[in-house]
């Protein structure tokens, strides 16, 4: 890698190939999960990761790149810790109680690489992805609060479990 | 796992192996990085994060535990990540806009990490532990805002060179 924008390049592949991977492990979430709003969290998370996989496939063309994913090995790593939750919970409750924190932490990985590629695609004044960008991070940010409001529910039961 | 105190402990353990790891990379990442402020950073948060690796021991100790690491899949792609960046940059100014990325990917798996002790530390009575986590949290939080602001003249290097 030389420059800027081959840097950007290639988080969008690292990102891509990110995206691609949570369309396989949000169905699997949603069906294992036991509380039926996080369930549909999921599922319209899962919808709206569809666009997002859409956007980045628009950003490749703006920048005469064909979409190609490169293994994300920090994604790689959060699905697993997300599978090991799934088979080590022994409860419904606890599994969800682990499914919305390991959901956070994708979510959370997901707005550093968006933080990431919005400054350099504005360095790189390339306004059209900026744009295209920021509406995938507000869509993340949003995910995450949504987490964040249906653990309270969430814990409680895992506790009382 | 079947209760709520076993699925603290289990993340408890999982973020003392990612500190654990960070204590390692963070070294190599100041010795790497071109930017003088950018290296200074790295060594000041590398202190901070002998604190929190205390905060974690006595948290251990709070809930009558042993210290113990379990191994962290995330943390170990993401510092893969960091160290490939190392490895593919070509230039000082592209290798110190990639670490700043993989920096703040770690500081945000963090951010969810400590979210979520906090809200089931919460939830299970835990006060003095919420007191210790949060100090973290904020140093976290803190850490990627540095990142942020040195990010600025970082990456126009980068497009520079």
């Amino acid at each position: 890698m030389k420059t800027l924008n081959d840097l950007f390049e290639d988080l969008l592949r690292d990102v891509y190939y990110a995206e691609k991977t949570i369309l396989t492990a949000l169905p699997k979430m949603a069906k294992k999960a036991g509380n039926k709003d996080l369930s549909n969290a999921f599922l319209s998370h899962l919808e709206e990761t569809k666009g997002q996989v859409d956007r980045l496939e628009q950003i490749f063309e703006m920048i005469g790149a064909t979409p190609k994913a490169k293994k994300c090995f920090a994604i790689e790593g959060l699905v697993k810790e997300t599978e090991d939750a799934m088979s080590e919970a022994e409860n419904k409750a606890l599994l969800d109680t682990a499914l919305v924190a390991d959901a956070q932490a994708v979510e959370h990985y997901e707005m550093a690489r968006y933080g990431s590629l919005i400054a350099w695609a504005k360095q790189l004044k390339l306004d059209e992805a900026v744009t295209l960008l920021q509406q995938t991070l507000e869509q993340e940010k949003a995910a995450d609060q949504t987490l964040s409001k249906l653990s309270k529910e969430i814990n409680q039961h895992a506790q009382a479990a």
